[in-house]
């Protein structure tokens, strides 16, 4: 009944965040979940896409994920050598943008962008709530640089958001999955809350049987409680 | 306060699913959900991907989704022209697949795989949604086809699962919203639910300013009555 | 000697216009010749490809042909997962785009471009010719609209294409080949004839024996009966 | 009213068929139409493709159609560094192919395959006819290579065939139109015909006005005419 | 004259080798040269390529270079999101995996394959060089796991390689160039040298003036003795 | 030990240079060392790469090199059928613009480019040599072309280039292998020179043993020597 690493089910494994990683990024992380380890670089750029060019909607935030080929147990081909994103990598850049869009007032970033490359260079579970946790210290680290030169109108960060995941695995609700829970998960799920409490992203799938509404209540207690932790960290990482 | 089409905020739009609308497909549904409209093709094919073959894991279920260039207001480019699959696409087709999955015993449907295409002709809000109700139609017909040739060792379909879309647009929490609603809303959220009432997928995301535990259950509470009628107007339409 | 549905050779299948099958799309047709099925959409655009841009040339029309991929008794891989456009589909787009063309006076139509997509939602041989009769009555739509909304500088639409497939079957000329006459057929022709009776396109090719200058003969005749047919029931469709 | 060149409107221009260009291929030809220079390399492999194999329909012949970036008087991007095959250059692969399997056999080639390599070097005009009449000689030489290795279970040549452009220019119909020509021309045919008179394919197009039947019979006059010199050329080179 | 660091001409930057960075490779080392750190992963394959296969070659080593986006000053676009590897990324990996090969025996290998993935986690020049410097230690490991579990007929670790780039810059012969030197240089020269000396690959370029015979020979005595003092640091590395 | 063609191991293959081979490019080259026969087209553009735009750089020079199918004994699949360029291509082209820079004063090139395409038509071994040697006068021709017009500010052309192959093959240093000597050899090098005997690309891999430094110097002295032979049919060819 216990965990892998002999944790309670309601803990999260040792999370560390580590800043200025690189030394020419705007804002970068190494940030840590047990084993998993994700690059997060924050890249600033002085325009927007064509698309919001003069829309008077202001700034953009995006992000893009990738995995490293040797990052998990067995290789995986590298998609630039595929020729093609796999869905699972459009997703998961999809999903890291628009929980950083959550952070951010647009109109007071000015017309800038800042991209969030997450790059995964070990994984073992929960590498999309890793990347979503370390982005939003690169972010705030690429928007204080921003704010030191005066780029933008504003402050453009209203809140922090941090992410977790967490699953049923052999009936038992758990918080922060390593892989070999990942797998034996029953239901899945992967939260974004803010820094307040708030949701900006629920994804639960039912991995194998339907789950219900008190399954689906237990599971967001613990996520919940796991951002909380993960908000004080990041607090402190940025202090 | 009223909505485009005068509906109550807890009402379906009208919804049509017209069986057998191809000649040659194992299964095939028409569904519409107001001016949406998809074509939901099932293919049965007697053998499973290379890595589930020989696995003992039995058969598999796969899911298409695209959208015709002038399905939507303003024409978009094809994919096949551009030579890649959009991230929104990937995402869709796998939630699909994953919630037609959780229909079927793999094992009782032997070493076959039902793929089906979902193919969006008009898009009126809620496409993803709709293609799913549609599709389990399609599915339990190409079921029946394999059935009535005893392709399949036993009965693989253990479930029904209908989806909707729920949203909170004015800080209304309504159910099925159509495209001028879902541009409008603050949080945007995509359920599956079982005919039993159970949760196969929920997905929910903070378009706007992030949402609290109470808003999340009362689109909830939506998403389930709406599925429910969903679900008999299946059962209908197999009858 | 009969043929599949009881038609005598010089005979077309049920042909079926329908008008406006789109809600947005400036005109559109579900356009039906017996079980094959086409959604031709006209998309208006205020601008025309770059190397056309202000050459005094004026507008531009276009077309994209694709199958839906279980459209056929066997279903295709779609060409957007297979990253690229096969050389049917471009030969079929090419010469749609010809076709429609040739009813259009391009400077009457100012620098706008009418972008006509096909896509067979249903085959059973003909598609390509079914595509051409269809997308002559969206295009017709579009112009219209375009004119209510005074957006050309003259009246572009300066004559009618219809076009139908002839073939050699067991020796018997035949008009309008269904997919089993097709696969059967010795000589295979496709015609495309205006309002008047000219011909725009003719693609001959002997699939089996090469043919002589009396089997093209009949073959031209069979073509032009039928294209007279269907410009009748396209100016029906349009009164 | 003269042609570029002087000819007369039913003459080809200077025709050279240089066999053994390449010292490796099974057959070779450089064929010259005046300035269009096509390279046209024959390959033989004892294998077919997939759908083929253990059919009972024996071997294959196919071609590829390319032309050199610099073949034409303004330089075209590499489809290879596009990263796709155009359409046209599809459509004319394809018509090759077509147009060269009827000249064999397959039963009598045995599971073996026959590949045309058709790459332009020098392109003005009539390159897609100038590849076909030279890649017959191609295929003749490959097949009489297999024939002394006793590859094939009987003789697979069963008739030689030749194509040339033809066109209305400046209301006249011309033979073998050179680029300047083509460019000018009302209506365009391109004509693959046997050795014994016979058509393979048609295809003609209204680029400007749609032409009457009269103007098509006296383009096929022109075009029988002009094959059966280049079938004797044929003869010659292959004596 | 001093160079960005304060080096003299002839030394290396600080080195800095970190075997097992990665929990679950064969072989892992996290190399730095000075500023540039690349992470080297080697993946053990109970396979060879088709080509290879039962061929009587035995094994097979190769390599793939890659550089996360913001690895550099300005960041890049990833080539997977561009949908093709750049010129430079498959010039690279090209060399490294002739490299790496030198160190192998590959009919003492077995029909294994051994993959090295070199992705550069931050660049400040030579990352080329520090990469095949790097993987020729995480090679060694896989080796030593794959001779732990007696996969290998024999001893497939034949010798060492290591690599450096010269360059001149300011008519100074200079080593291990730095990405402000390299921008610099007028010739840039990469050299792999074995662990007794003996040359793999000696690649020189002019950048600006053509280099004469005593410039070469110059920057070959340079390259020879910093490969010797890299060697040595690969031996303590692997001690 | 005597050379497939009977040459000693310091003679170069017949080397014939056809210049304006193509009627329409500014520069055109056939160029052929023994069977190797390499097309080399010069295209002037009025512009430069967007990077390079109003930087100060001047024009720019760059070179695009492949293979035709069959040019080799065994046909190659066409990358653009492939859909991608390979390594070797990459590398090569590359190889060859770098080269033909050298011969350029971009300044006094004035903001226009010359592209260089290098396109193989038969392989025997040399053919990124034989394209660099080739292409160096069909670039000085295009640079004449362009000096008459008045196109460029002054002089651009500075130099001359030539390129050879040489390797050690049964431990005989050799000039100009064929392929079959290019197969065997051991230690292969590309060596780049100018008119005035200065080096700039000296490329050598080891295939098989690591080199040393004196089988590296004889063979410079013979790729050298070759060059200086090379150089002057160059300006006979000019002349």
């Amino acid at each position: 009944m216990a965990r892998a690493d002999g944790r309670t089910p309601d803990r999260l494994r040792p999370v560390k965040i580590t800043r200025n990683w690189l030394d020419n990024a705007e804002g970068s992380v190494l940030v840590e979940f047990g084993g998993t380890r994700v690059l997060c670089a924050a890249t600033v750029q002085d325009s927007v896409p064509r698309w919001r060019k003069g829309s008077g909607l202001g700034g953009w935030v995006t992000a893009e994920y990738a995995m490293l080929p040797r990052s998990t147990n067995t290789r995986s081909d590298r998609e630039s050598v595929r020729g093609r994103i796999g869905g699972r990598t459009h997703e998961i850049s999809r999903l890291i943008g628009r929980s950083l869009r959550a952070c951010v007032d647009t109109k007071a970033l000015g017309e800038n962008t800042i991209l969030l490359d997450c790059d995964v260079l070990q994984a073992d579970g929960g590498t999309r709530t890793a990347a979503i946790t370390g982005a939003y210290v690169a972010l705030a680290d690429a928007i204080r640089w921003m704010r030191k030169r005066r780029m933008t109108p504003g402050d453009p960060l209203i809140r922090s958001v941090a992410a977790v995941s967490v699953g049923v695995v052999n009936d038992v609700p758990m918080l922060d999955l390593c892989y070999t829970e990942d797998v034996a998960a029953d239901t899945d799920m992967n939260v974004v809350v803010t820094g307040t409490g708030d949701f900006v992203e629920v994804q639960s799938t039912a991995e194998g049987t339907p789950f219900d509404r008190g399954q689906l209540d237990r599971l967001l207690d613990l996520a919940v409680a796991g951002c909380a932790e993960l908000s004080e960290l990041q607090r402190q990482a940025l202090a």
